[in-house]
């Protein structure tokens, strides 16, 4: 993707802070900005994060210079003693200063509006390298800056995360967006339920898909997401298209959502669809699966209540499960968690019921029964069925993955039903 | 900071990834190792995220080397195929290959554990560049690599969060902490519950403060977390003693923890001292406060219950609620909240129970009742309280800081038990 295909306008970003590199903040900008260049058409190649050191800046704003067509710089440009971004890029590009006047107006209107005098720090913000192009920030006090080099561009954006954004959409992207003739465009396939050697075991090779797309493998312990990019003139979408149903064909029962959509959210879509109310009982997943479900707008249509039975009187007294099953097989078991199905289907008055009970660790665990032992049921008027798994991670992850493999049970029962 | 000291040693980080510089996943390596560093005394200057193209990588290390004493590199050491980092870095070093018995049987056990076939891919990661020290990994199939040249080091770790913080803790941290001269010590001061400002304002000007510590304050929806940090040759334990005293005298009632201590951990911490057991009535938060509950170990020793009572047929059945209440107040009512409160408290037979109803929003908002009105009420033998609370943010939000404030209602309350 470097340096290959110089007809494509090649990005770098360099972030300015020392909060950055030591891990005080959490960085967030470069991804934005790399996200938004790409919907213009423009690769992020490489992505720079250095101190509030002017050697390192000059060194690292140099560098991306050499290499890039487009520059973006984050951070640095306040009024505090460690913003050295201004000074050190005048350096750089050999500029002195001036007064700008519309910067000035721009302070004195910032802090009038919200009833406070302009401090002295801020005034010094109206001194603006002769050399850059001034970008006027309605949103902040710190403008962004402009420097051309051969044909190339450096950006230089406060940090904050709202202007930086402001600054992004009114003076650089709109500018690419005209320029780029290359469009790219991507299509995310989430699977579940299955590990990535699995499932591009079920796909086979990668090969007919590459020559149309290119194709990331991104796995997490709740799931592999498949990564569709095309790039170029033609009809991208046709080209992601064709690659989706390529897997599809394949692999299609793993596949749970597209882009944006959620687990939660495809599962409720499907409820919604067959008319049928749901109930939940948890037990190690601790309410996550109602939380969930609770996430997508409208849910109260279909969800109709959960039930937390963490103890054994809760599941005795709230479902209905009989005490001796519990003290014969215990409570994680595959006969108490069909018994908490059926149970809170009947109490709740639901369509379905769905319910997990687990060891979800540290402490608890057995050689019978080990730390991540976890079974899902699910009791319905026509049936139902009751999964066993064994979780091998920590306390929460364990919950997460249960959560998510109820979910997935569940969706994959509705998708069944016409 | 880039290039002062040369008593302490720096490091730079080179992560690697199209998915990373692509925006495509939330980058969180360089931070964890940045901040890990930073507790043996290792400053890093830069870092540098460049994609799976041998041309990016080679540069980046290369560049990395000549200035730091100790480069850290993550990524692409997977057995897909465009996880190349291995076989650039053999290149950049000069380095053959040869294949290491002890990762080939840590990769057989790998999958023998899960009880599965060791695919063919995973086999290739056996091959080791020759002029590599060996980092045997037994979280995962990729070892990591340490390449010396010059007197400095070079670490090459799998992209896996959880392999990556393995590999860090287990061969490189130790190592660190026995050179290095300079200490550095951090304390995070968490509270919730007050903003930014106000919290300020009850601390007073920070200038006693920073003749002792340097200090952050770091706002996020669910509180505002402040950081302490000292550094020198000193007592610094002693000195973030004087700044938490300080700030405790000031503002102690809002600290909810220090460092890693989490609200539901402190709130469970409480519980079992005082030796009292909770139900939760859980509408708008659906199931959210019950999964924070019990992410903590051995919560089921004080957590009996939760109710998601989502539907009114629910609160009315479940917990008791009085139908002509509901009908009169509505759902959403200070009302409600009490009579849920006392419901789960008497049906489950707890000592405590906590209840929240709200409009999490987007839909369901009134003139009178708008998104994110939320009340949340106590129920206890001695008493009990119900406080009333206007979200302003989005649904998912929303549910987070109602969860957050029913905790945090709930911890204040046992804290004022003796």
């Amino acid at each position: 993707m470097f340096g290959k295909q110089p007809q494509i306008p090649q990005a770098e970003i360099v972030v300015i802070g020392n909060e950055v590199i030591s891990g005080l903040i959490e960085e967030t900008n470069s991804r934005v900005i790399s996200l938004r260049l790409q919907e213009v058409g423009v690769d992020v190649c490489r992505v720079t994060a250095v101190g509030d050191d002017a050697a390192a800046i000059t060194e690292a704003v140099d560098g991306a210079l050499g290499r890039a067509d487009l520059v973006i710089a984050t951070g640095g440009l306040g009024a505090t003693h460690d913003d050295i971004t201004k000074d050190v890029l005048a350096r750089l590009f050999h500029s002195g200063f001036r007064e700008d006047g519309r910067v000035l107006a721009s302070i004195e209107k910032f802090f009038r509006r919200r009833g406070r005098a302009v401090p002295d720090y801020a005034l010094e913000q109206g001194s603006v390298p002769e050399k850059a192009d001034i970008l006027y920030n309605e949103q902040g006090t710190a403008p962004g800056l402009l420097f051309h080099r051969d044909g190339k561009m450096l950006y230089a954006l406060p940090g904050v995360p709202r202007e930086m954004i402001h600054l992004l959409e009114k003076f650089i992207l709109p500018g690419l967006a005209l320029r780029g003739k290359r469009k790219i465009a991507h299509r995310m396939l989430k699977t579940t339920g299955i590990t990535e050697s699995g499932l591009w075991q079920k796909i086979g090779s990668a090969e007919p898909l590459e020559r149309r797309v290119v194709v990331a493998s991104l796995p997490s312990h709740l799931g592999v997401r498949i990564r569709l990019s095309a790039c170029g003139e033609g009809d991208l979408s046709a080209r992601l298209e064709a690659a989706e149903k390529y897997i599809r064909a394949r692999a299609g029962d793993c596949i749970y959502g597209v882009d944006d959509e959620t687990l939660e959210g495809v599962v409720g879509g499907l409820l919604r669809a067959r008319n049928l109310t749901l109930a939940v009982a948890e037990s190690c997943t601790g309410g996550l699966i109602g939380h969930r479900i609770t996430n997508v707008a409208g849910s109260s249509d279909y969800f109709l209540e959960g039930a937390v039975t963490y103890s054994n009187a809760a599941k005795i007294n709230r479902l209905g499960v009989d005490r001796e099953l519990l003290d014969r097989h215990g409570a994680v078991s595959r006969e108490t968690a069909v018994a908490m199905a059926a149970g809170v289907r009947r109490v709740c008055g639901a369509d379905i019921g769905l319910s997990v009970t687990g060891i979800a660790g540290p402490a608890g665990g057995s050689r019978e029964k080990p730390v991540g032992l976890t079974y899902i049921a699910l009791n319905a008027a026509a049936g139902g069925w009751c999964e066993k798994f064994i979780f091998p991670q920590d306390r929460v992850h364990n919950k997460e993955r249960a959560a998510q493999a109820a979910l997935n049970g569940l969706r994959r029962w509705l998708a069944d039903k016409t």
